[in-house]
């Protein structure tokens, strides 16, 4: 009956997490919007698909080939932290402790989903960091099963190089309850306990 | 750092109830998405701006005017519903009971919002329904203070009119339970109750 708006809720549901309801929201609120605003947002999704690409030497997100970070001469580029996505580099970003530079697998290794080392952006990572005199090569990846078996393949593969594989620490969120974590991070907590 | 993201994130964030973390979610999934779904994507944007005008018999979204509600011969005309938005028009119309015509506001009346009869489409329900052989005005307004205070100025507007003017039921919904039901529905569902 409104056709555009049908197709438009349609296409909105291929969002992640978003159902019937949800898209219907968003359309009505696209219908109501501002003609400016709208052309925005037009533009901005144009734009993300046509001015994006992958920095050549970290694989994170950029305009630039190389990305602000990698081209940086105030980043310490004898430390590479590794991370699963640019989502993932954005966080560590955010928390600004950190000045060395960054490798993105865009993806873990997953046997029961078929993604083994050649899927990722493992040999990239391996290449560069052999005799390039890269000191440490910090993981940064989720502790989920297979971001387990990512780190210890990357630890297994440079384990004949000079340099130190580190993973970041596991424990308690800064904020968080000891009474709301569950078992799994406490006895890691417990493990990897620091002196005072 | 990746500014057409930032900018499609920030455009993504004007949609109704989505914050950093969601509009994060959207923009990532709209840069990975197949480019044939972002083409989609766009064009419906553009389409539900440029396409869809409000009918104006009974001011529904539309491609054509009249809307395909109003042209249809096979529905009653001499019985409006009135709905807030057109969102509510498409949930009465699921409900697929209805076979009369609507007439949708564009809004209630609201004093403390400053809105008052000549903002929302009220007028032209009254010419409408005025001297065109309308037997019935059902009111399917939202059971809300603003709602309930619209109903009351249609029927006065009205009362002098050789019509009936009705609103649907208030009630425990079906397939509701009782135990969950606030108290202000369970009372209206009692005062409003019907002989078996």
């Amino acid at each position: 009956m409104i056709g555009p708006l049908e197709a438009l809720i349609a296409a909105l549901k291929k969002l992640p997490g978003v159902g019937d309801k949800t898209a219907t929201r968003y359309g009505f609120s696209i219908l109501n919007a501002d003609p400016a605003e709208v052309r925005e947002l037009v533009a901005a999704i144009r734009d993300v698909k046509a001015k994006l690409k992958l920095c050549s030497t970290c694989f994170h997100l950029t305009e630039e080939d190389p990305c602000g970070i990698c081209a940086d001469p105030r980043r310490d580029s004898t430390r590479v932290c590794v991370v699963e996505t640019p989502l993932d580099l954005l966080a560590v970003e955010k928390g600004g402790a950190f000045r060395g530079v960054y490798h993105v697998l865009h993806g873990v290794l997953s046997p029961l989903d078929a993604i083994g080392p050649e899927d990722v952006r493992l040999a990239e990572l391996l290449d560069r960091v052999r005799d390039q005199g890269v000191k440490e090569v910090i993981i940064a990846l989720n502790p989920t099963v297979e971001g387990e078996a990512t780190a210890s393949f990357i630890r297994d593969q440079l384990k004949d190089q000079d340099l130190v594989v580190s993973r970041i620490a596991y424990g308690i969120p800064v904020g968080g309850s000891l009474e709301y974590a569950d078992p799994l991070t406490l006895s890691r907590a417990l493990e990897n306990r620091v002196k005072l």
